[in-house]
């Protein structure tokens, strides 16, 4: 009986040992492959340096929906094909200015971006006095003083979270309600110091909401540096801003995501998706956000076809629409998948930048992040070492609230993502290639496995 | 008894939690300080951009030991001094040129740089036709049609190894060894690809070594998009390229280590070593390679002294002379320790660029190995989570040889660190702040629990 029972045990070892080879030998393909013939950085190279900024809404969006369709035909999808949406349509309408005025008659002109959602000064100069605050708490007790003003939210990113979305998590509040909170003591707009830690003086935009019970006051980014020397020239003087912006809203217009599929060989009515979002702000080429996404999902794609990969499952490569400021895409594919009750067994997402991976976030069960946990020795060569209990990205979010979706998404590593996160200088030169190729070869192996052995 | 057993069992986790409670809270503290008070990138900044190129024998030499002594002195050490060494005093001696005729009369310059430690053509022309070899193995089946012609190696580094110093340890033979081998058949030059896989035109330049047993001829690294084109035109007709280089040795003359010391509470005559080079190609600012090295070595001490954190074994800070062209100052160091029958029980060295820690490669006996294991979930906060069985850098490996003395080196995600290595875009822009202070976090960490616990 003992015997026996270990017959079974080395048995079964060693179904599992072949299984678990063969999986380190295809992904091992999946990796020459694109290592050596990958497309992900020409790619990129073509949708920054020839479509370019890419906002809902703008010029830029429409052709990257034509340039997205187009390679994902060329990636050898099976079907590929525009699924319309309504997506929001702000303008930046003109180039942001800030003047300071100090000690007297010294001017300096200051580095600033509308914020994104934001409503501009309509082209005319808003001029405040300024007065600084380094947090809300700040604020309120500084309430009595802000009237009539322009409040600066001079609050840090903090440098001692390894991970920097921590930062982001902890400081965005600024940028997304700071407006409102300062209107409601009267402030006349706000100078919102970016969402970074680099050294430069990018300023750094992004979506922000406005409390409709407040007026609408103009609301813009200023770069590092000239956040600094505003801070420094307030302890020694008055300051005054003359701020200049255009941004508005146009009616909505419509927007699509673009879909490529591979059609599965024996569940081709169940499936995976994959993507990253198309839309970037128009301030930069969206290369690392997410000209990167983009790219290493349509990667995957032509990386399957090349190798002559038919999953089982029907897995959909899906370019979404403005998740930078409305998440119309990711929303629409969720309520279209919901509406023909699609089976939708895993989505994953890349919208962290084309850096070099280390990790993958994961929302679902415990027991479906165990599983997704025991392929970590797959991933290992790679680059990739754990997996962490998260959320997937926020176009394949929608699924888990529409159907239940387990999703995920690529976690690369973070240090230099908000050097260039939002600004100008997000542009293809700051990704590297390898880096780039190395993150769609971990999303092809958590695919391939989901599809092999689902979760 | 049983109860008494557990007694002693829950006893012994409680100090071994409480022991990794207190490491780990010393660590946060490292961490907290170099990331808020970091000035490992200001000091590389003053390196790169006031002192810049420094081979060795170089005036940037003699600039680059001045300034390294008085960083070293404002980063705290209880004493500091330098190591006096010779060295090999190469020199470019002028701009590398080279052009290219083909198809008749047409004329292409191309981008390549001399290697290091060959003899140029002393400033006089070497003009001869091209034959292309793909490897050794290549270069013997051509043999009989080398004979008075130029040898173009263009061998590539392979993509498919995940960890970039592979391709580069597989590659670099051509460029070592290239020259004489094809002196060997009557080549009157070399031109090697560039150990790179980037996408740029940049020659990457490094050391390379003459068989006493042929002529020594001239030999140049190429860049790659030149190589590709060279290759192209290969194809398509006879290329004949003019080769003017000036390289040649002057006398050996005096370098020296810079060398800082904290020194221990309990036990003042036990060292432990942690290092980089101070040397760096003279056609860039050596930011990565290998002004990172010094400058996060400066920093762990910087961090030590701020903190109040005195070891209980004295800690030596070296940046090491002529790593780049001759190791003289590694081999320098390892002597006198040996003369003077220091106690050297662990030797740590950063060479492989200020890029973001992935792990540290580690040599020494298995249990010395295992102990270093131990501490990954210390290292994990901060991007470490692996230490490979490797040698230490080459500066701290003739510890090894001389005292037997275990050694290890800091090894960051390599993917970009060959876009860069020996190149002329080897500048401070291409370094990030942080993935500079995390590297000197875990060095910082790994030095803290080896003085803790020894090895």
């Amino acid at each position: 009986m003992k015997k026996y029972f270990f017959s079974i045990i080395i048995c079964f070892i060693s179904i599992h040992l072949f299984a678990q080879n063969e999986d380190s030998v295809f992904i091992r393909r999946v990796a020459n492959e694109i290592l050596s013939n990958g497309k992900a950085y020409d790619n990129l190279r073509d949708l920054t340096k020839n479509v370019g900024a890419r906002l809902a809404g703008s010029p830029g969006m429409v052709k990257a929906e034509k340039w997205g369709l187009r390679v994902m035909k060329e990636s050898g999808a099976d079907k590929a094909w525009l699924q319309e949406c309504m997506v929001p349509h702000w303008v930046r309408g003109g180039q942001d200015k800030a003047e300071a005025l100090y000690s007297g008659s010294s001017k300096k002109s200051l580095y600033v971006a509308a914020l994104g959602n934001s409503i501009g000064s309509g082209g005319k100069a808003v001029s405040a006095d300024v007065i600084e605050v380094t947090s809300f708490n700040d604020l309120e007790s500084k309430k009595d003083q802000v009237k009539g003003k322009i409040v600066f939210y001079n609050y840090h990113f903090n440098p001692t979270f390894v991970q920097t979305f921590q930062s982001y998590g902890d400081a965005v509040r600024y940028r997304s309600a700071g407006a409102s909170r300062a209107s409601k003591y009267g402030a006349v707009a706000v100078i919102v110091r970016s969402m970074s830690h680099s050294t430069d003086n990018f300023p750094h935009t992004g979506g922000m909401n406005y409390d409709t019970a407040y007026p609408k006051i103009p609301a813009v980014a200023i770069g590092l540096q000239d956040a600094d020397w505003l801070n420094a020239q307030l302890q020694k003087s008055q300051v005054k801003v003359s701020l200049t912006t255009y941004a508005r809203f146009l009616p909505d217009t419509i927007g699509h995501n673009v879909i490529g599929e591979l059609t599965g060989s024996e569940f081709p009515n169940e499936y995976i998706t994959v993507g990253g979002h198309l839309d970037s702000w128009d301030l930069a080429e969206g290369a690392h956000d997410d000209g990167a996404g983009v790219t290493q999902t349509m990667e995957i794609l032509r990386a399957f076809k090349a190798l002559g990969y038919t999953p089982k499952h029907s897995i959909r490569f899906v370019l979404f629409s403005n998740e930078e400021n409305g998440l119309r895409g990711g929303i629409k594919y969720a309520e279209e998948a919901k509406a023909k009750n699609e089976k939708q067994i895993f989505g994953l997402e890349s919208d962290a930048g084309g850096f070099t991976p280390r990790s993958f976030s994961m929302g679902g069960s415990v027991a479906q992040l165990e599983k997704a946990r025991s392929w970590i020795p797959l991933f290992l060569p790679y680059g990739v070492y754990q997996i962490n209990r998260g959320g997937g990205g926020a176009d394949v979010s929608p699924l888990t609230r529409a159907l239940g979706t387990p999703t995920g998404e690529l976690s690369p590593d973070s240090q230099r993502y908000f050097d260039y996160h939002h600004a100008a200088n997000d542009v293809f030169e700051n990704v590297n290639k390898r880096e780039l190729e190395l993150g769609a070869i971990n999303m092809a192996a958590f695919i391939y496995l989901v599809d092999k052995y689902g979760l």
